[in-house]
C-alpha cells in the first residue's frame, strides 16, 4: 500500500559528462553575486576550481573555502552567512561534496536571518528566507544534492542537528561522475555505505509496497555492486555514474513516498557518535548497521529482512524467516567489511566510556523512542547497539 | 551506465484519502477564477464534482465539461481557450482522468496564444506562457498528472499529436486512490496497460543501468500484479494506491534517466491507430506490444528480453537467450489477454484496407525509422507490425 504523502522535489539536476558547461547560465538566472563555497584542495586538484573559475568569469565570485567534513556552525556557518551579508550575494555555488553542500544550505538561511543562525538550525525559529543555491556535487554520498536537509555541528555544545527546510532545496545540481573518479578508496566505500544506510532507514518503515520494495532493492544492488566495481577501477564510467545517480535519491522521499517515516534511528545514533568524537559519517552507520539490525529483529520486523534476503541477497525463500533474517545481518555485516570498512567503533577512536552518555544525548536530540516510530528504540537498546558496536 | 541527461518534474502531488481536502488553500496561490474541466458524468456519480463545488465555494468557476476521450481539438480545446480568454482565468482545475488533463494543458497554452492553436500542438510554434494547471486524477494510467505532455487528436486532418512543452506540468496532482473505485474493468484494464507500455517504451532503450532496470521491472510487477487484484476487488486500497502511484511515473522520464530516448515507436503507431479509428489507447498498446517485441527481437535487442524474462517473469537464465525473448513476447500477450483485452485491433473495429496509409501517416508524423532509434521501424515493419495485430 502507498500510504498518504506529499512530495516534490524542485531541485533541476543536470547529468554526465561536462554537466557543468550549463554552470554560466544556470548561475546567471540569480545574480552576479556569487558566493563559492568549498572544502580542501581537492576541487583544485581535479582541475574544477580553475574550470569553474573560467565558466564564470564574467561574474563577481567571493570565496569562502576550507569548510571541514561534519560541516561547523563555528566558524564556516557563521563565516559565510557574514560573506552574504557583506557582499550582497545572489547565489551560492557549492563546489565539493555533502559537507560543503550542508554547510551551504545552512548559510543560505542563516545569510537571511538577522538573529542567532543556531536558533533556525536548531528548529527554535522557522526561516522566512534563503539564498537560491546551485551545487556542483563530487561526492556520491549524503544526497544532499536533491533534498532539502543539512547535518550541521556546533561543537561548542557538542551537539550535531539535521535540519530540514524546502528553502534549502538546491535550485540546480550538476552531477558529473568523471568529478569523483579522485574521490579515494576510503571515502568512496563511506559515501556508499551513507547511501546505503539512508535506503534501508526508509525501508525499515511502515506501509510498505510492492513498488517502493522494489526501487530500494534495484538501489541497493546498484549501490552495492558498483562500488566494487569503482573501488576496482575508480575510473570506470559506469560504475561511477551509477553509484552518483543513485545516492542522490537517498534522502528526498522519493524511494519510499507513502511509507511513513521511520525516525531515521541510524542517522540519530550516528549523529551523536560524530558530534563526540567527529568520526567519517558513513562509516559510523555501516558499523552501526548490523547492530542496529540484530537490536529490532523481532515478529513484526522479520518481514523486511525476508524481503531483503529473498529479493536483494537471493537467499532461499524456503528457509525459516528468522534464519533468513540472521543471514542478512550477517551479509550487511560482511558486505561493509568487504569494501573496506572496520567493523568496530573502536577502530574510529570511540570510547567506551562515553557510551552511556551518548545514549542519553541520542534520546535528548532524536526522540529514538516515540510510539509512532517503526521500531521505537529505548536507552537500554541504545546501550547495547553501541556496546555491540565496539 | 546513466547517459548525460537533465531532469525536473516541479509538479508537487498530495497522495492519499481525501488528499483534495488542500484543494482550496493550493488553488488560491494562483487566483479565484477558476475554470473547472471535466469529461462526462462520472465526477458527478462519485461525488466528485460536489466535493471540489463545496471546497471551492469562495471562487469563481467556470465549467467546461464533456471533455471526450482522445480529447478533440476542437471543440474542446478551442473551446477551453476562449472561456479562458473571456473570464481572465487565473488557474485550470482538470478533474478527470488523463483526457481531461491533456485537454486542459492544450487549453492553458492555447489561452496564452493570438493565433492558432493548433500551430503550438503541432510544434510550428513554441509557447510562451501558460496558465497554471491544478489536477485532481481519477483513472490511473496516462502519467499526465506528473508530466509535460499532452495528447490531442485533430480530427479535421486525421492527425493525434504528441506535444510536450515544460510550461505545461501541473503545479499540483492530487491523487486519491478511491476515486478509482469506481473505474471499471475495462479502463482499469486499459489504464494499466497505457502505463505498462510507458514503461517498456523506456526498458527498451540504451545505454541501460542496473538501477533503472530494477525500478522499470519493479514498476512492471507491481502494475502487473495489482491490477489483477483491483480487478477481482475494485475497492482494495492498496491495489488501488499502487496503480496510482505508479503510473505517475510513466511519462516524465524518471524511470529511465540518462538512458536515451527511444522515440516511443508502440505510441506512434497507436497514435495513428486512434486518430483513425478512435480506439482506446491503452487497448491499443497492449495489442501492438508483443507484434512491436518480435519485430525487434534481433542480436541487438535480445539481451532487454532476457532482462525482462529472468528478473520480471522469472525465467530460468540458462535456457537460450531467443527463447527467453519468446517467452517473453507471449507472456505479454497472455497477461493482456487475461486482463480482458482482446488481442485483435479488427475487434476493436480497426480495417486491414487502412494500414498501409496508416503506415505512411506514422512515418510522416512520427519518424519511427531514425537512425537515433533504439529499433528503428520503416514502412514494411510498420506494416508488418499492423498487419500482425490484425
Amino acid at each position: 500500500m502507498i500510504g498518504n504523502f506529499t512530495y516534490n522535489t524542485p531541485t533541476k539536476l543536470y547529468f554526465g559528462k561536462d554537466a557543468v558547461k550549463d554552470l554560466p547560465a544556470v548561475v546567471g538566472k540569480y545574480g552576479r553575486n556569487v558566493l563559492m563555497t568549498y572544502g580542501g584542495g581537492s576541487i583544485k586538484k581535479i582541475g574544477l576550481y580553475d574550470r569553474v573559475k573560467d565558466l564564470l568569469k564574467d561574474f563577481h565570485i567571493v570565496e569562502l573555502s576550507g569548510i571541514e567534513p561534519n560541516p561547523k556552525y563555528d566558524p564556516s556557518v557563521l563565516e559565510g552567512a557574514r560573506l552574504c551579508k557583506e557582499n550582497d550575494i545572489d547565489v551560492i555555488l557549492s563546489v565539493g561534496g555533502g559537507s560543503v553542500l550542508d554547510c551551504s544550505k545552512a548559510i543560505s538561511v542563516c545569510a537571511k536571518y538577522d538573529g542567532e543562525g543556531w536558533d533556525l538550525i536548531s528548529g527554535k525559529v522557522k526561516a522566512t528566507a534563503a539564498v537560491p543555491i546551485v551545487d556542483i556535487i563530487t561526492l556520491a554520498a549524503t544526497g544532499s544534492e536533491y533534498d532539502m536537509g543539512c547535518v550541521i555541528s556546533n561543537t561548542a555544545i557538542n551537539d550535531k542537528r539535521g535540519y530540514l527546510d524546502e528553502l534549502m532545496y538546491p535550485v540546480a545540481s550538476f552531477l558529473d561522475p568523471e568529478y569523483t573518479y579522485s574521490v579515494n578508496k576510503w571515502q568512496t566505500a563511506c559515501g556508499t555505505a551513507d547511501a546505503i544506510n539512508h535506503v534501508l532507514e526508509q525501508f525499515f518503515a511502515s506501509p510498505h509496497s510492492m513498488f517502493n520494495d522494489g526501487v530500494m532493492i534495484s538501489a541497493l544492488r546498484s549501490l552495492m555492486t558498483n562500488v566494487k566495481i569503482a573501488l576496482e577501477d575508480p575510473n570506470d564510467y559506469a560504475a561511477r555514474s551509477e553509484l552518483m545517480y543513485v545516492c542522490s535519491w537517498g534522502c528526498n522521499g522519493i524511494l519510499a513516498n507513502g511509507a511513513g517515516y521511520s525516525g531515521w534511528p541510524m542517522h540519530s545514533i550516528e549523529h551523536a557518535l560524530s558530534a563526540y568524537f567527529d568520526i567519517t559519517h558513513g562509516a559510523g552507520l555501516a558499523i552501526i548497521t548490523p547492530r542496529w539490525m540484530q537490536e529490532i529483529l523481532s515478529e513484526k520486523t522479520v518481514e523486511r529482512f525476508v524481503t531483503l534476503g529473498t529479493q536483494l541477497f537471493g537467499f532461499d525463500k524456503n528457509l525459516p524467516d528468522s534464519e533468513i533474517a540472521q543471514k542478512v545481518i550477517d551479509g550487511f555485516y560482511a558486505f561493509f567489511e568487504s569494501i573496506g570498512i572496520p567493523m568496530h567503533l573502536g577502530e574510529l577512536g570511540v570510547k567506551a566510556e562515553a557510551i552511556d552518555e551518548m545514549a542519553d544525548h541520542i534520546l535528548e536530540n532524536d526522540n529514538t523512542n516515540e510510539p509512532w516510530m517503526y521500531a521505537p528504540i529505548g536507552k537500554d537498546a541504545l546501550v547495547r547497539i553501541l556496546t555491540a558496536s565496539m
